[in-house]
């Protein structure tokens, strides 16, 4: 591939699996009362997760092993980050460290977000099965 | 933190970093001639990187050693996937193993899509550096 930028010009192994295509809104959901509902892509070490939050549900304050990046895809969501609270909208982003705290509040409009968990979330491949 | 969904309710120690928030339109963006515009978040064990697409420019076919899953965010994109082609839009995603050869080519109006890479992505951390 002699030519192209050194970034897309890498050596090549052969795949263990396939690529696979998703449609998001086909993806099985899964409901937190009260919470998100969370359609999870599963990764061999990450997780991806949309999660779609109705008008005034939260994600509370809590914290757990697993590294977290945080996107803003739709709406607004408020979030409490190692105690700082910011209004979230798309554009913003937030990197969570395992065991830092953080909760996601919804106020009056519906909002989507989506996660990445490296590893997987536990307690969010316990519900996939 | 009783009453609250087990999933929220998890045992907690101390974090070893701070969590932080980020806007993407700040972060450094590295720019690959003929190819999108990248703005890499870094975390720990992972990477998303926002990749943004002026009207026909193209990751050409090439695959890697990280695992990859490519989310939509704005507009369409061209996808090849292990030889399969598909128009992608908001609400597509992707899979993509690790080596497995994969290409995006924009049409005739500018896209976004985010990549996150596990590990974080060799090429890419050389280029922030």
């Amino acid at each position: 591939m002699s030519g192209i930028d050194p970034y897309f010009d890498t050596p090549t192994e052969l795949p263990s699996e396939p690529g696979r295509f998703v449609r998001v809104e086909q993806l099985r959901g899964i409901e937190l009362p009260g919470g998100p509902l969370l359609r999870p892509v599963l990764g061999a070490g990450m997780m991806v997760s949309f999660a779609h939050y109705e008008p005034h549900t939260e994600a509370p304050l809590h914290a757990h092993a697993e590294e977290q990046i945080f996107v803003m895809l739709e709406g607004e969501l408020e979030m409490e980050l190692d105690g700082e609270v910011r209004t979230m909208r798309p554009g913003d982003a937030a990197v969570i460290p395992p065991w830092v705290p953080h909760r996601v509040t919804a106020g009056d409009a519906p909002a989507t977000q989506l996660d990445v968990f490296c590893p997987p979330r536990r307690g969010l491949l316990d519900r996939m099965r």
